[in-house]
């Protein structure tokens, strides 16, 4: 959790006089106005099609600007190289890389940060190389790692100014228009690119899948996209989606999804209609398939799924388990082909689906979402960005978004990983607040938060592994033994946003 | 055309001061932002819907605000009634009325008008007993008449500032998202009521469509609906849609869009893969279904259809002629009902479609438009808004953003209308500029406009009547005899926007 000598150095940090530390998940009421939009006027039959080099120059991408990139190609992303490329190619240097989120396969960046051309990093995560970057103190000033709807309330309140974005478009036709689901280098839901492609100053589709004829499915209209360049590849498929991401086969991930299926079918918020997000991993995907045999027993469907899709997520779809979807991310290849058929598989954009300025996104219909962590500790407070020791690996995603909008909100995670604790008295980077989290489901027992009595209530009498974080915590330890807080280096390299734009917490040097 | 005494004595109106003639169609060059919209934010589980009065005293609506429709319930419309009686009830006085458009249907408004609880309108047309009223000159100041893509720039470059947006929404689930395809009063896309939806201070959903389960077709995301109130009924169904727009059976009709078709098919811009525009009147499903034989014979089909949708249109995507639609508004049930089950048929905003203040909206990606007229004259311009007496009648509608945007405008016109001739000298009202008008087609002939040298010499040596402006001005004034232009009050009471902001000409006082 921020300090305040750490608040105190954050506001030294040019551009950071103004940021607030967190002070509760709905503590901060905006208001005022969004950022003003540039005007555009693109005449008739104005041809947007040019090289890459050309459109810098045109842009006016100078010394000191932001960029700006989405994350939907995932692992497979051959974009951000190739521009950045081109801009450094040119001398400009000191640019600030905004990207919903970066990958290990963004290590090939590195060269351009080392010698200058990139110093700033705003991102939702970051790890490998680029991670090692960040925490060896090397950027100008501490990156910031932003929430999904975090971002979007950023870029629309005008926290975070674009100047540019290149947006990877796996299909784009002549006039502009852009989608994810068609092309070689599909990557579904294009929901990351929208707030960029509203708000920048100068949008740029950069497409391996050019056509002269206009598109039958529009993710990003020809009214916000300036420029149009062809390149041969923006991405590696097999790092793009993996064929399916499939039900986990741990036996402990099994049993824990096991009991977290059986916690949310013994309250109120499982119920005919009820709306609800599964992340995508293994487990999470498990305890879907746990949820979904209930649902089938009782008869009762849901009236819609909210979040990224998997495979899992379309099968039940199709089997009306789901009536509607809504999507800002695709996971596999299972689901980037339903959005693009399924007529009830529908693309939002990430501020629809979570920024918490706006007059509710979908994240707050959730009746219930299953989110996973890095560690716990006993305030329910969690960590999916840096490991046990600090060190950068996850990014916070959509999970304090989600965590916040749900009603109910589980936590399905491991007590320990290569026999270390993952539940602590503190964890080790706070993302997710614990007042947001309403249960821990382990493979010991179930935890409930002592503020939610309501859920408490809704639970008693029914058969189930019941205990309290203390025990969970406790039990733990004696298998363990207890962790020792790890020294951190006092220098900060990090801030974690919370959804709100207040600092939550900070990442140190390692 | 605007003179610059009129210019002058406009500018002498309290909000007017800025007002600017018009220049030439592509003239102005816009340059900075657009308005800010308000930052939200409503925390999970806030209940939205209320009755109208707790959310009119809710937004805080006072004296001299603006408040805003959309027109897609068209002559069936009760929502403008019932929300202004109830602002009335209040003592509420002084407002603007910003509307799409206003229709025979909103002759009920007068009382409003007459006891100063609306005292300025801002729409695209008016007719009947609003329409008299404005030409009374009883209103505070001019009337403003906007084109559909002039109306989405006004609102978000925040010209026109809206405090209010009252969204008719046959379909409401309890999350605040819209669609206009389900419910009783289906009334199609809903993409006039997309600009206000994102600039207005507050979003008002007026539903009789309510549901507690979230929609599976979304036009409006929650995201932007602050409020919901659920009314027993927001239209007449028989006033929202006629069940089917047919082919003209007038014989002079068919000949016009015989030819009509004919002169098209005889350019380079009917080619396969097309993008072309039809209006949905009797004249322009004629032509097209002229086109269509053209297209059938030669092999050849669109690529994407633009513009208002009608029965016609919907024959023709389901035939495959035309591969997907942009649609911003449907005019029959048959378009209604296709927006809501064919994947190839796409709503798309107002704003979208025709605001030239954008990175191209569809209009630009015509090749072909086909529009009517209520006059012309022999410089090409073009009259849809006041009959030949200068009275109130039609609305600039897309008219001039189809025109602008088209590579060919084809004007679909008979020389004489009960004996009186259609072309003119000078047309009473310029709505439509002539530079942007191709080619007039009537009963005695086609008229290409001298400015298109490069389409006269596709159609040289083709079987055509072509013939001159002049040639069929001179017959219109031999079978009529010579039109003595009309006397009119110099009194300024509306004032004709084009699509830039600029005024292109006035309405005068009867």
């Amino acid at each position: 959790m921020l300090n305040t000598s750490a608040l105190e150095e954050i506001k030294k940090v040019p551009g950071y006089e103004n940021k607030r530390a967190f002070s509760g998940a709905f503590a901060t009421k905006p208001s005022g106005r969004m950022a003003a939009r540039p005007v555009k006027c693109v005449a008739p039959g104005t041809n947007k099609k040019h090289s890459l080099d050309y459109i810098i120059d045109a842009v006016g991408l100078k010394d000191g600007m932001t960029i700006s990139f989405h994350h939907s190609l995932r692992n497979g992303d051959a974009v951000m190289y190739q521009v950045i490329s081109e801009i450094a190619k040119k001398g400009i240097r000191d640019l600030t890389l905004s990207a919903s989120s970066l990958s290990v396969v963004q290590d090939c960046l590195l060269p351009f940060f080392e010698s200058g051309v990139i110093r700033r990093i705003d991102t939702s995560g970051s790890r490998s190389k680029l991670g090692n970057y960040i925490q060896e103190g090397k950027l100008d000033k501490p990156a910031i790692f932003r929430t999904h709807g975090g971002r979007a309330r950023a870029i629309e309140t005008g926290e975070l100014h674009i100047d540019v974005t290149f947006i990877a478009a796996p299909c784009c036709d002549k006039f502009g228009n852009i989608n994810g689901v068609q092309g070689k280098s599909a990557c579904g839901s294009l929901g990351y690119a929208m707030p960029d492609a509203h708000y920048a100053e100068h949008v740029v589709a950069v497409t391996d899948g050019y056509t002269e004829t206009p598109l039958d499915y529009v993710s990003i209209p020809q009214t916000l996209v300036d420029y149009i360049t062809e390149v041969d590849s923006i991405g590696d498929p097999a790092g793009i989606a993996t064929g399916s991401i499939r039900v986990s086969k741990s036996p402990a991930e099994l049993v824990i999804s096991k009991y977290a299926a059986d916690v949310i079918a013994a309250t109120e918020y499982f119920h005919d209609n009820m709306i609800f997000q599964f992340g995508s991993g293994g487990m999470a995907i498990a305890t879907a398939s746990f949820i979904r045999e209930k649902m089938l027993e009782k008869g009762i469907v849901a009236s819609a799924g909210v979040g990224g899709v998997s495979g899992f997520h379309v099968k039940m779809l199709n089997e009306g388990l789901i009536k509607t979807f809504y999507d800002p991310q695709d996971f596999d290849l299972t689901a980037i082909s339903s959005l693009g058929t399924n007529p009830r598989h529908h693309e939002i954009s990430v501020s629809d689906y979570a920024n918490p300025f706006s007059a509710s996104p979908y994240v707050n219909m959730l009746d219930f979402a299953v989110l996973s962590a890095t560690e716990m500790d006993v305030d329910f407070n969690v960590n999916v960005l840096t490991d046990s020791y600090g060190k950068l690996l996850g990014a916070p995603g959509g999970h304090p978004d989600a965590a916040a909008g749900a009603k109910l909100t589980v936590i399905t995670m491991p007590l320990l990983r290569n026999r270390l604790p993952m539940l602590l008295d503190r964890v080790s980077t706070i993302v997710t607040p614990g007042e947001t989290v309403d249960i821990l489901v382990t493979e010991y027992g179930i935890a409930v938060n002592p503020g939610r009595q309501d859920v408490l209530d809704m639970l008693k009498g029914k058969a189930l592994p019941l205990t309290t974080i203390e025990e969970l915590k406790a039990k733990a330890d004696k298998l363990t033994g207890k962790a020792t807080p790890l020294r951190q280096n006092d220098k900060i390299c990090g801030l974690v946003e919370y959804r709100d734009g207040t600092i939550i917490d900070v990442i140190h040097e390692i």
